[in-house]
């Protein structure tokens, strides 16, 4: 396994979750006539995302897809840290495509889709959250996100099913915490849209690299000191 | 495996429970402009609490996150009754903890969301069922519920798959019984937001103790004198 | 394992296959205000009462819970046809006995929820389909639920997930049909409602024990001959 | 195993992949009183359709039920090109016979029903979106479809777990793309509709025919290149 497999696994794999994440919530969420998905089909569509590369390259690069979940297994010492920078460059170059290819693909009907599904808070809350909502409910998503994988990929957890615990795991966060933030929980999924949209989002990007990596760090470190042995 | 690691495990994971399950009524299931994720949606929010759970913890705790689990397993002889009351204080207090978290995030859009998504019956039941319907279904449900789990976990069903066969049996008895109680199941799960809240929901507390305990005690002994050796 | 159990197994699952499907149909799927789990929701709900059985069961009984799929094994040459009868005979006790009571549960709310989710077609379907064709849709639904089962309990298979593949087999098959016949591919599940609630949908009993029964056995008959052996 | 055997299953389960995705979506998706199923329950059905019939048959034939599928898999390796083009014959005979048993049965409520639920772009788009934009999505997204096959088929991926993951996949995929192009990535899925149908679907096809190929050959050649060894 070469790192080039591994850097090319993790940007495919992130390239994915914001094409299929943020490219269901742009273009299906609120189809018309009564058929579009709702936050429900983008829950589950965020979730499968990583179910689905999780079967397919999690035996390349352990797809993490995600700059906390790298930071947080660092923190466990389930990962290198001479990988982590480049793990979080590849991420965040696979989130910037899918977020520039999606935008192309939302103007192709004419420009009546807006939006690229952006991260926010205050006015730019799906919900009309405040800041210190937001930053809490990130803080513990991507806590308890951690968690999850720490204890799936453990050696005691039953083998091959991590996949599905941590995909739906990931669906389930979507769930609870659409309303308040759009749901980050992972600062390459904010920063493609924020890019290409610019604006609101992009100033409050620094929030969603901030809460989640906090979230993640503490997670490690409890982890490590609690459940590792256990 | 240390008794802290275990109650650890529990508040854990009947924290995540509340917060995911109660969280995503609270939050989204109400959601404007069509795109609200309804009562499937949180009946699937409340089952990935159990399957993200249990393959994170299962191998600590056992994952039972239900004090009416817990005491279904002891009567089948599955559990050791000297754990029984430190496991269900670890679960209510976990239960606690997330309904506060959760009265928190719900007052950070100033105030729009209202309620814990507390259990009821009558005039707190959501479609309005009375006392002894919501009884019958609680007592019932929860009886199904450790059948499920007692059958799922033998040791001649196919070993690492119980997760999702509990998981997705607790979205089932959601999908049936939100109507009638807002299902509890679980009087950990009915604790904490009735704390919270107060009121009828706190008066009609006992009921989320008593019926699930009584379909989970006939449970365990209905299923060690049948299918214990089958 | 005594035949015993396998009947109690049985009984025990097909009331839960009655009360969890035509429960959440009669009970959640038009709840108010949007809530609602429509036929997604109930097509969820079918398919993961097999499953969870399946998983909790499977090793004691088989877990049929369906006179066809009793039908269409024995033709297989996979089901010792002197155990059919009694089968069908617990099938069909436990879904009798969870229409009843799931019509206790209905009226629960003084009488606002009506009917309990028979099957029907003409003027009984719930998309207005006419016999002929919904007789068609339960012959080729119920043959497709065999060869998937078949399949999915085959050795080459792997092993574990045929649960999986079964129960959301029958999600599917509803999601596909509930409009033409409210879905039956299963004569007990068709007889619990048929029985209490009388009428037009105990006139057309007769169609969901004869359409299932004839798609299954051909189902046996061309999985035997063809890819038994394969 | 013989070539009739492995023929015999891939029209088989074609023939279900478009019966029940189609199905689902021309029979369940804007059924009245907001019950229907929507693109939310469309996704899901044409997902489990596959996920249904690799346990069932992915033994007996490798379960492709796609030309795409099996021109991938052979510029990857994985699949003996002498067998190619039986397979797409079978497939695609599979997909029309589904398409004409489906005719009949929407015709069965009296003609409320239309369509056959044929892939398109520009008018014929369920959301208008272009040609260039359709062809852009139908390659990127049967080029992932592929990615997901061939990762999760892998030796080194978990055993057994393939089917949920190419299955849900391809949930995912139309989570995303139903908007854009009713979503094909399947020649055959594509073919069946458009024959029954005729008119504006019939002069598309070839969209649906080359943008699927196209994507599964890069994504053939990129596997062989890049992850084969990884």
């Amino acid at each position: 396994m070469t790192m080039g497999n591994k850097l090319g696994a993790e940007l495919l794999g992130t390239f994915w979750l914001v094409l299929g994440g943020c490219g269901s919530a742009v273009l299906a969420a609120k189809f018309g006539d009564g058929l579009g998905i709702g936050l429900l089909g983008v829950s589950l569509a965020f979730g499968l995302t990583v179910l689905t590369m999780a079967y397919a390259i999690g035996h390349i690069s352990g797809c993490h897809l995600n700059p906390a979940v790298s930071v947080g297994l660092t923190m466990a010492g389930k990962f290198d840290k001479k990988e982590l920078l480049p793990y979080i460059v590849a991420q965040t170059l696979g989130a910037i495509l899918a977020a520039a290819l999606l935008k192309f693909i939302a103007s192709g009907d004419g420009g009546m889709v807006t939006g690229l599904a952006s991260n926010g808070v205050g006015v730019h809350s799906p919900g009309g959250y405040n800041m210190m909502t937001g930053i809490v409910v990130e803080v513990v998503m991507t806590f308890m996100f951690l968690m999850i994988i720490l204890g799936a990929t453990s050696k005691k957890a039953p083998a091959g099913f991590a996949p599905i615990a941590i995909g739906l795991g990931l669906t389930l966060i979507h769930l609870i915490s659409i309303p308040v933030t759009n749901t980050s929980v992972n600062p390459a999924r904010s920063t493609g849209p924020a890019l290409l949209e610019g604006g609101i989002a992009l100033e409050q990007l620094w929030i969603f690299w901030l809460a989640p990596v906090v979230g993640a760090v503490v997670a490690g470190l409890v982890y490590k000191m609690t459940f590792k042995d256990a």
